[in-house]
């Protein structure tokens, strides 16, 4: 199914540029113009997604998952 | 106290550019290398962190929330 | 721009039958096959997906969000 | 202890139908009546609620962990 | 419907000490041997749960939440 | 980076008493005021962070992450 929005606010491009396989949980680095995020998501979904390294992605997360600190 | 590190994986400077503050929670919006990063926080941490359009923020999120799309 | 896939495991179609706005976030009640999911997301995003009482919608969440319980 | 009521707004009932098992996280599938419903929880949890393929949960997940996608 | 376990290896009792209500979210905040955790439910399962100040409860959050901090 | 202050509102002291090491998530029990609190982060920031039982940390958690339950 295609999805043609999403609620989302935070939505950034970017491109794999490392995949960490583990038998339940991989961690995937996307290179974006704000520098490498970070995702841990399902091996299955890896797989599922044809996910690999240059692969150009979108990564997504809400904003009440974002902490705000001073520095 | 001074934090001198923090485990989450993504961490990303800016500035606050708007806050739209609700009697609960507040929208934060820090705009960042990459774009505006939209935070929701507790309104009582608006005030505790004394923010306001200008300060300059790390927003910070956990790599298991992140979730990754093909476009 | 367009989503094809996702890698959230948890995606559940389903219809938009109440929405409580708030002035930062709002609730949005959805039936689905499985009963009723509740979201809580931006007022926002309520208007920038134009979500209103009758959207199809997909409701989306990540498996590490999902806490199990016996009973 | 025994929980009377939790707040989350989201609880699905369904059968465990897949455990994968891994050394700190493990990935368990739940057929609920929307359909398989994944949830990623400690291996230890696994064992502390003496999970196995046909045990009855209770899936929670709360409002705010929701992402809405128009398609 | 009771729960006799649930996953969530983060399970502190103690005791609601303020209520901030909120249109949609509400701020629960609950004294415990470790002190204030603060807590952001909806407003509907504050009226579901029938919390008020002096009501005890058991604040519960998933170990993939925690964030760990150096100081 | 020093950060001197952080938005999320669940700020607790603790010392590492023990770490499970996996692939990509490990997970950390910190002994606190309340009791055992865990939590699951990449294995790479246990290395990032250099933490090893004994570590004095903090743990941190957003207050829409809490789920309140009554018993």
């Amino acid at each position: 199914m295609t999805i043609t929005a999403i609620n989302a606010r935070n939505q950034f491009k970017g491109r794999v540029v490392e995949i960490i396989r583990g038998p339940v949980l991989s961690e995937v680095d996307v290179e974006t113009a704000a520098g490498i995020v970070t995702s841990v998501v399902t091996t299955r979904s890896i797989d599922t997604l044809n996910l690999e390294v240059g692969t150009e992605v979108l990564t997504v997360f809400k904003a009440t998952e974002v902490l705000l600190a001073r520095f």
